[in-house]
């Protein structure tokens, strides 16, 4: 948006600036100098610039935060699989479920269906105030199909994927590693040019350490940035590849070692926790203090997909991880805004420093306080996306 | 509304109707026809009497559900305690929390304060998908203040429900019993005729049984129905007392004995699930798969009020109740619509059978069991309040 919007009357501006106070940089009573889509100046808001803005927006003592980063999506695919969960959660028995069906109907669905079904999860997004968000590819698992999910997704954000180490197709079922080898060579070629990173299911019933090594490397030779689906299911070596690659992030840690929290703490690579996929499986949730405690940077996301987590919801998760996952609101917050973007190695996201974009959420609340305060209510008045 | 609609288009309708298959009564591919704001039919969108509908309108395969019964909040109230929330949740002491502060936050409230936030609140759980709710006093405590907040609520709902006995108040500290004989004398007096309930918070630190007994006998004789909190923060003789006194309904419910599922098994009276309470508390659950399984009738409300659950979301409250409650996704939604209707003794509303209030919600969504499915996130596309 060019031009100059004073935003005023802030009751509460979370800035998460080292220069204002507290953890979070909380200013009372404050305004926002948006230019160019830049932040310019926050402060009290007595002492505002007006004169300096175009345009002067009053928001009546409402609280603003940065715009929530989500950086772990699954947001392009086909189908549907409620009937799974409902079995799920009924414990009743159902067969025809996990990632291979949704691949099915992904393949089977159009550009167009696809596009159409992620347009109206961006709208979605956007009311819940996610102003930045990754997409994975990893529904395709053939050469066509994870370029074309990637095509889709580059449409709507820059921070893609390529995850077509998502799981074993069956038709490699046989021979896990040839997949590797598609993976590793004509795939990575059709997909690299529309992702920013590469990413591999590390796991018992995935891939294996060694393949997840290959791939991220040969990924990682193409110029994409490193992250890692790891210890979500059990412990594993997964944490420790992640690190020993620099992984911007690693996903899920629902189960880390000594070892894995000592590594990651001496790391630059962040552990991104994701309580939707604990609410939505009935596991145990990850502990958030510890990583917290040991001086591990910690993001949230929604990791929003068909199977384990269907929420879309950064509030939802932030009140889960205040709830269950030992967090302060503060901590989930953070997490959930300049976390995501640290694990995204992003510098101009989640926070309201001058030079960000400024991309904010207006709450509908005095405080970002009612985010874990008021689980499951609708917060948020207004998005901006710079 | 006068005159005559067909809902049409409907991929999921929810009747509740025993007519109808299953627990919940879908019909796929369905309409609704509405004559002067009652369910006048329901049946295949194939048979709809079009001819009989002064307007059509098609909701294109959306899921259509009867509108959530909320029959427990607590939304008359003043001041704000965000900043007890948040110590709670970090662990800290804080010490001038607890229900006497929002009693004196309630007092020094100007009516148009108290109506301008409730105003709010209705406006909040219309957009989550409530059409009918109840409201109790109790941050008033003195016969003026109660009388006030109920007169305030019978302003926006028929079901308000007299909670003088909600905490015995500082200034009777040392004297409870001059407190319960204020209640059932001077405050029911003027507060009987804005309410149709009575409700006590029966607990250790709260009102004993015999105190309970005196209040609930005292409004019954008023021609009040009667309701209790009961058992919230462990066992106790409230649920007995409910069952003798045929309440509508006991809420709470945290902490039943085997004695206590047994009356209520055996009773017409509701027990009333509240997980937002232990979501925001980090209480463990109350069983409901126990309830369920015994022949218990269970509602879900959110008892949204600014101490124990600040949530005014049924969907979040069925999506708990799935997750941690040992509900299937029908029964929460059943509990949330139904339930709450059987909890208020109300035979119009929380289903969709023929002559029932046409009071529905549209989602946003193929199926109910996304209400569970996608926790968190807002999937109530139009609310309709015949
Ligand atoms: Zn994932
Ligand atoms: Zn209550």
């Amino acid at each position: 948006m060019p031009g100059a919007t004073l935003l005023t009357g802030i009751g509460e501006l979370v800035t998460l600036d080292p220069a204002h106070p507290g953890p979070l940089g909380i200013l009372p009573d404050a305004a926002l100098l948006e230019v160019d889509g830049r932040v310019e100046w926050t402060g009290p808001a007595s002492a505002a610039p007006r004169d300096d803005a175009d345009e002067v927006i009053d928001v009546e003592g409402a609280a603003v935060i940065p715009g929530f980063v989500d950086s772990h999506t699954h947001l392009v695919f086909g189908g549907d699989r409620s009937a799974e969960f409902e079995a799920r959660m009924a414990g009743r028995p159902y067969s025809a479920g996990g990632i291979r069906s949704t691949v099915a109907a992904t393949r089977a669905a159009s550009d167009e269906e696809l596009r159409r079904r992620l347009a109206g999860f961006v709208r979605e997004l956007r009311a819940q105030g996610t102003t930045t968000f990754e997409i994975k590819s990893g529904y395709g698992l053939t050469v066509e199909d994870e370029a074309r999910i990637l095509r889709i997704a580059r449409e709507v954000t820059d921070e893609t994927t390529f995850l077509g180490a998502h799981v074993v197709p069956t038709e490699y079922a046989d021979d896990p590693d040839a997949y590797v080898e598609l993976v590793t060579g004509p795939m990575l070629d059709a997909c690299a040019p529309h992702a920013r990173w590469v990413d591999v299911f590390c796991e018992t019933g995935a891939f294996t350490v060694p393949q997840s090594r290959r791939i991220l490397e040969a990924g990682a030779a193409r110029g994409l940035g490193v992250r890692v689906h790891a210890s979500q299911l059990g412990p594993g070596d997964g944490v420790a590849l992640a690190v020993e690659l620099d992984a911007a992030s690693v996903d899920h840690g629902t189960y880390l070692t000594d070892r894995d929290v000592e590594l990651l703490a001496g790391s630059n690579t962040v552990a991104t926790l994701l309580p939707g996929v604990e609410f939505s499986t009935r596991h145990p949730y990850p502990d958030a203090r510890r990583l917290i405690d040991a001086g591990v940077r910690v993001a949230l996301a929604s990791d929003c997909n068909p199977g384990s987590s269907f929420t879309s919801s950064m509030p939802f998760c932030v009140a889960v991880a205040v709830r269950d996952m030992g967090m302060t609101v503060a901590e989930a917050l953070r997490a959930a805004t300049l976390g995501g973007a640290e694990a995204l190695r992003r510098e101009d996201v989640g926070h309201l420093r001058p030079g960000a974009r400024a991309d904010y959420v207006v709450l509908d609340a005095p405080s970002y306080v009612h985010l874990a305060y008021r689980p499951g209510v609708p917060l948020v008045a207004r998005t901006h996306v710079a």
